[in-house]
């Protein structure tokens, strides 16, 4: 059994079609793709940290998908933010994080005119949310990074200030969490053999959707979110999507088959 | 103590501050609010009844904030919805509802024009979920009711085709949960001593943002949903929310304090 997946073309027409005969917006998806963003290892553990009895807490660490940054780990929250849609959802996830009492930090040096993402970063200046110019002094400073930086519609050359990023992103001890695409990876035939994401392996991937080709050669805890495609759509194009459970937005699936674990 | 509640007024100016200086779309507040109404009951019931051991669902059970609705009980979910914002909220949430493995019914007789809310009634047909125009033989077949027909800024008299539909709301013995407040009622002094809505008292209340004046007339189970608003506009607005659990998006608060259960 190999993976399925979605190609850049489909997973572009795909959108395209959520917003026309599915009807949504690109505020709604963006706010459905960053909720989604914030479950892996950042939901149940919180709840088991906070609210359940130790022996409850025990029972659901056999759940292995809620394990990937307790909150016991460290609050600090490094938020890597492209110019694009990939961007936008880390924008959203941060906001979320801020209210499940994480500490985020943006950097976002392209700041684009786009009127919904100036106003996502509206939004997290209102919580006092701190934007950095300064990723290398972040990255010494935090417990966990997410990679907003580039997503399935990244082709060709990383462009500045991007390169020196991600070239820390490889380097760095510090476990990292790629939105939809590990930054830099061509979307299908995955990690650059040179240039600044050679060597970057993420230590997790959040597929939006349905996991892309480049996954193909993801070797990390893998993730698949985005619990409102309809049917008719998951039909029209192939998607064999995992059995999401309770109200998760989220499901770990084995990285070489997609199946649940 | 006192319950603190937000009048009309301030609930109307606090919503175009976020629309403001907040950064919001109504697209997103909408659909963070309708993600919140799925919370009550519905949330952590659906979690213990499928993925956890039966020790862990009874440890569980003694939050009682996760005992109104499990699916256990019955899937069928009627949502009543009316003409504005409150009508909105509900159709969100049917179609979280319906991801959630529920099988919600819509009665929605007063389609607007909106172009917001034709897309999200768009997004519950492309799931396939029903639309009903005869409310008297729906709620003979549902399991729980979701009162999503007027909001905070409904004044004067209930009008057609909604008296019919409020009278059996008020007679039903089916359980019903209102959004925001129970449809019919004044915003400030709470159930109408005549009219349709007279003896009309849901079972549980979703009160978005901060508690209306009218939530001292009701002693039904109460919670308080919208986690996303920050701290400068609880500030300004004199707002004591309660503190919201792990990603909990709805906390359980005491009907005569206000104060987390």
């Amino acid at each position: 059994m190999t993976l399925k997946t979605l190609s850049a073309k489909s997973a572009t027409a795909l959108d395209k079609e959520l917003m026309s005969s599915g009807g949504f917006s690109i505020d709604q998806l963006m706010e459905l793709a960053g909720c989604a963003l914030c479950f892996p290892g950042w939901y149940m553990t919180l709840f088991t940290d906070m609210t359940l009895s130790p022996a409850t807490a025990a029972d659901a660490s056999t759940n292995q998908v809620y394990k990937l940054h307790p909150p016991s780990q460290g609050r600090e929250i490094l938020i890597a933010c492209g110019p694009g849609n990939n961007g936008g959802d880390g924008l959203v996830a941060a906001r979320h994080l801020y209210h499940y009492s994480y500490r985020p930090t943006i950097y976002y040096p392209k700041q684009s005119s786009n009127e919904l993402y100036q106003r996502l970063a509206t939004q997290l200046r209102t919580l006092g949310v701190p934007f950095t110019d300064d990723f290398p002094n972040a990255l010494k400073h935090t417990h966990h990074v997410v990679d907003a930086i580039f997503g399935f519609s990244f082709s060709g050359e990383v462009r500045e200030p991007f390169p020196a990023v991600i070239r820390a992103l490889a380097e760095t001890r510090v476990p990292v969490t790629s939105v939809d695409v590990p930054s830099s990876w061509d979307v299908e035939t995955g990690p650059p053999a040179e240039g600044p994401g050679k060597g970057f392996f993420p230590h997790a991937l959040v597929s939006l959707t349905a996991p892309k080709p480049l996954a193909r050669f993801f070797a990390g805890r893998h993730f698949v979110g985005g619990r409102f495609v309809a049917p008719y759509i998951c039909e029209k194009y192939g998607l064999e999507l995992p059995e999401y459970e309770g109200v998760d937005q989220i499901v770990e699936v084995d990285a070489k088959t997609g199946q649940k674990l």
